[in-house]
């Protein structure tokens, strides 16, 4: 439980045995529980060894799943749908005492009764299977680690170490030393073993489907440097900028950000409406992020405590602020407020993504209908409401149009051989936008 | 993780929501690895609801049941038997969605499928079954919770809580203000809920097998003023120093003992040789107890820390020093060394249990067979070793003589009504003394 | 020990009994022992009540006052100045029981033994004196604390609070909800009490001796929404950027920042030369900052853990990324790496402040004369041994200018009724660069 | 602060620096504030070096002391008298620059400036000097550090070292394997350096005066192994018993004890009075000691867990329970009770000491007056207030002259060549039962 850092002080990793395979996961609990019992990888024994799990999503027909493994006489001992996957996987079809088991037939199998969310790795004695659903909901990528080159001044020793990895995110393979290599596939089993890494087989999704990867991680959850599809999450973030800028231009004097998370989109509305970009606020060092804060009423507080005002940049001045989205409207109000206090005599706010309106089943924390801002009364009136001059959200159409048109003319730099690229399709997951979730919702 | 008060503390314990039922578990490593996975209680959840399962002692057939269970398909996410007990009696009868399950049923079948050594509790939604395998080996007994009478200084308000609870040792009841009501027989179901307690049934023995009752529970584990068979463990103790007395009488001037364990078999020697009994030795207050420390080094060092010596007590007398058992030989000769440079003339060593042979697999951490003095080479010169003027053990005739011949007087007090007094079979397992193990050990 | 928020649990914090004064001090320690018992303020009772002192600064003449101190007879328990001052504020002239201390008087006594460098608190009974030294070199203002207006959507209590508060830094005014109120002045003794914010006297420099703040505050250790001398922070090192611009031109396509305090002088350099501004680097939220780190290594390899490589916004292009400063060398020369690697043709180096090149014996950290990086040989060819294209370094002239042009420009606006605003004198301590100390150093 | 193996933990003692000199202190709070601030030792800097002082006691004119040191112009920072006496030996008379000071005529100085009570270690850069109050009211003791002897089974390599040790009781020599070598004399100044212990002087009490040593330190203090005056506190303890059984005998069947500190007078008891000894109560090994926890309440609930019945013992018979003092009469009570409900048909108690009356001034954390049992109305009737049969307490006559008889005995032993053994008077503080404190008090 905490940080990896503390988790895993360096006495506990200097226990480890060497091995040359492993996986591991850190939970940003979607439940609203966070308890060390659902920490995962999941580990099971097997007739046949070992089984461990990490699970990136949510089983959007985990309770009709857990049944069924329940109905087989299984004791499920966690919540977690890594548990259920690790179960699936040994129940479906019995094991044999005597038969080693076609572990990849299996998860095939697993992928045919449950479409989506999932990008899981899957590990065995001496194989990992990286997995991701046939909707591609979540990412998953495939990076290359190289030996790390000599630091200069320190006699420190190094092993040059070289091998593969995957992640949810290829930010995380610049800080180890290894080089983005290629997303894994929506439907695709990727084996990685000593002998490397080969694309075993891709599950389709059915007839007329379209992929359904979460468009929420380009808008929020991403870190800029991250790449997915074939193109830089900041660049995208930058599109839906300018897009903002064409759909809800605003007479203003200057344009600005909440920073961090919103600076590539302020610049793209920046250079796209030709306004000048400045900073008005700069963060205190020593407070979280918003977002991970546990309630409401510290969120407030978190705010003052947050952001300095810089002043002299705009005392006087009519403000664009563009923020990256707004959720429950609690973070920008006290913004706007500081901003006024300070001597901005307008502040526009223009909002990089469309209003959240539904819940996500398929493995994001997003706060209960009720809790969004964009459901409540007060939206009709939502500047009023928050304090602002003025209040545009950019269209889904223009978040689309914004996240898609990277896409075509990025997939000729794709380096996955087996795919017919002309005929690939493109599709994105908006439900918490629109409503319309990639499958049908069992409950 | 750690000690209770740490693993508890005050908030965590707060945050429990109001219930009338409950179990817990503190867990003594015996397999080495103590590991948070490990920890029990074990929870699953079925279709019938969930289960919850305390388990204290070892399934002698804990590898084939495993194998069993895995053959059903599933997979096994601890090493821990009471993980395997909750599968197994989740999948025997398989469980039906509709007809709620017969819980007794499963856990009598249960009982059919291992011999021995458990004391279970198993906790469903409104019941809890206490369990205590047909040898029983392992400890398990029931007390009765009485409203605490009033403090009489403070203003402290109290709950009148009255109740039922159920221990391995008869001893923690008094610090929760419980009184002992009586153990759970081999082999007896116990039936704990809002009604009451009830006893559901007796699974008997094979035919000819007497009760196999842990007989190191009286020589080391138990607390002195646990109550097990109807006696003291304090009075067993005494007794087995009474019996060495008889057995082992020494040329000397005083008695003592390495307390505080040793204590009652001691003052037992002293009453039944007529020496006198005196102290030789202080406890430092600040270091913990033996057995609990991690290596043979940092128990060697911690005896000197661990006592001070009562020089004007004993010096230039002749002292027979009583302890309870020499299981590695390592404590021992470091105090006889203490008492012999602070003047006493003559150390004679009397254990007041047999030398320890053999490993138990049936719950108990005992030292591996190499690391037992008594099969090492030195144990021929045993005295020579640890530099005692002569060492002498209580023979296993002797022990089992002391333990039983309190049994048979106090059994009419028992107040199990459904139970034949007066055919009541005794025995105990003495396997670690003779390697005479109460079932045949499949592995 | 620690940061505030792990020091001061909130159990500690509702143990302070109710009072209506307090002074309180973080330390970041100057001399490389970070020890419980040089933590501030210090405390001493004397004849005449307890004393109080925090410090901020680094008293040049502390040794032969310490010796001083001693030979009255005084052990001195710690090697902090704070407890140096209230030794010599309790000594000097003795202390009479019967008549009350002038201690307005010891205070301007001790301010002559001891030119610089000090920014105090001193607390009494029912006063605090904020004390500058006569040159000003450490920072310090005043702040009004007004009333928080109320939160809206909880039913939060608040208390309705007023008073003053007094900082190093005028950021920390607004997460307490006070506003910044004025600087105390070089020499000046501000009285804080029940009565208000009383200015008393201010003890002048040697005749013709000018002010000397700390430059490399507004070069780098201030948060930029931070006010000295009537500018913001922010506004100085954008004219830094500016002047570096006009100093150090660039044939570049883009111009970016080591992210983030280097960012305003790279708007501020992109404006003046025209270039556009982009982002090359995202940050890892969850690693700490640069110049907390504790040794070489270490903060070589957490540069690689720090910044993540925005590729997309600079591959092929010639980059001129600004710093704040370049003080070891360290720090710059894998982020240069990091950018080739992703795609840079050329990174030029800009940075918005001289080389460092003395020691600061005035309560900054700078590090050895050997180990900064513009005494060593390397820096003859700085651009090769960091890997850059090119580097250049603002001018003393530079900087000076840049940062007293808006001190002439903001004097009117000052409030400090008793200071003649046309003839103010203006100057800096830029010893760290030059070497010109503003009083000679005893030693 | 906390326990010693939580605030030195392995790796804070492996950074000490290599060394030949070292004093240390644990702290009991005597004065109800156990705060960072007040551990010890203290160490000041002077012209002369640094000057640490380790102090067990209570300064009875610190208030007067701390006035003097005051008016010379010295804050102190802390409320210790440790503090205090650094400041005195560095303040009289005044410390010159050129010549090094009399260090030895400076603690001199010190101990006509205050009779008693202390103990204290004054450590210098390459001398140690051990120091004991005139009145010799805290004990002193001093230990020869021998080669440790190689253990047996382990390749742990040892240094043999060899040295002086001084301690506060001898019981902690044997642990760290040292051997007592004598007590410091009341009064007396003893050298360590490497040139061995050397006694310098011995400063006497006035005219008349007795010796003054802590009776409570042989009724309930110390630990048993430890040697004062030439006697083991255990041995005092017993012939406490002894005086007991004589001036208070009893009409019962067994005698027992309150473990563990009773234990001594009740085998005296028995030994005397020729009843049985045996054991009511069984220690729970994970709760601590009694006269540690905090507050009322705590101590009364901390009974009950801390002690079980050892029914079987004295079911049906008539108790005489020793215990060594009873301060608030809190504990014996619900032990009592427990004994009571447990079979005991009487219970009778016999305190090893006189009824504690007064407060300490002297360094013994005695509760307020006004908390004594022994100054209650209910005292009047103790037995009925706590629920015994009947209660007595050995008289002060009775205590003292068990206490001096064995001194006399044991003189001829003593190693300390300088004094003239026939003369030596014998004098004991009983200020806490009799409220005749040693010397005047002042305030």
């Amino acid at each position: 439980m905490g940080l990896v850092n503390t988790a895993f002080p360096p006495d506990a990793l200097l226990k480890l045995r060497y091995g040359n395979l492993g996986i591991c996961h850190t939970r940003y609990s979607t439940t609203g529980i966070s308890e060390l019992q659902n920490c995962q990888p999941f580990v099971v024994d097997t007739l046949h060894g070992k089984i461990a799990v990490a699970h990136n999503g949510e089983l959007v027909n985990a309770h009709a799943l857990r049944k069924k493994v329940m109905r087989h006489g299984v004791g499920l001992s966690t919540c977690s749908d890594s548990e259920l996957i690790t179960q699936l996987l040994a129940l479906n079809p019995p094991l044999e005492e005597q038969d080693a088991p076609d572990w990849v037939a299996r998860i095939k199998n697993l992928m045919t009764e449950t479409p989506t969310s999932y990008s899981l790795l899957v590990m065995f004695k001496d194989v990992i299977y990286a997995v991701r659903d046939p909707y591609g909901n979540r990412p998953l990528c495939i990076g290359r680690l190289v030996p790390i080159s000599k630091l200069h001044s320190t006699g420190a020793e190094e092993e040059d170490t070289e091998g593969w990895v995957v992640s949810s995110e290829s930010c995380s393979f610049q800080s180890i030393g290894a080089k983005y290599y290629r997303e894994v596939l929506p439907g695709e089993i990727v084996q990685i073993s000593k002998h490397g890494v080969k694309s075993l087989s891709v599950v389709p999704r059915p007839e007329g489907d379209l992929p359904a990867f979460c468009i929420f991680e380009y808008v929020y959850f991403a870190r800029p440097d991250s790449i997915f599809e074939g193109q830089m999450v900041y660049t995208v973030r930058q599109r839906c900028g300018r897009q903002l800028a064409i759909e809800a231009p605003t007479d203003a004097d200057v344009v600005s950000t909440v920073p961090e998370s919103a600076t590539p989109a302020a610049l793209g509305y920046a250079q796209q409406s030709g306004l000048p970009y400045i900073e008005v606020l700069c963060k205190n060092r020593y407070v979280g992020r918003t977002f991970i804060q546990p309630n409401t009423r510290l969120r407030q507080l978190g705010v003052a405590k947050k952001f300095g005002a810089l002043t002299d940049n705009f005392a006087g001045k009519r403000v664009v602020l563009i923020d990256d989205s707004i959720v429950r409207g609690n973070t920008i109000s006290p913004i706007i407020k500081l901003l006024k206090e300070a001597g901005a005599t307008e502040v526009h706010i223009r909002v990089a993504s469309p209003p959240l309106r539904f819940p996500c089943y398929m493995g994001i924390n997003i706060p209960t209908k009720e809790e969004l801002i964009a459901n409540k009364p007060e939206f009709q009136n939502i500047a009023g409401y928050i304090g602002a001059a003025s209040v545009q959200y950019l269209t889904v159409e223009g978040l689309v149009s914004a996240v898609q048109q990277g896409i075509a003319s990025h997939q000729d730099d794709e380096r996955i051989g087996s795919s017919s690229k002309s005929s690939k399709p493109v599709g994105h997951c908006t439900a918490c936008l629109t409503g319309k979730y990639p499958v049908e919702l069992e409950w």
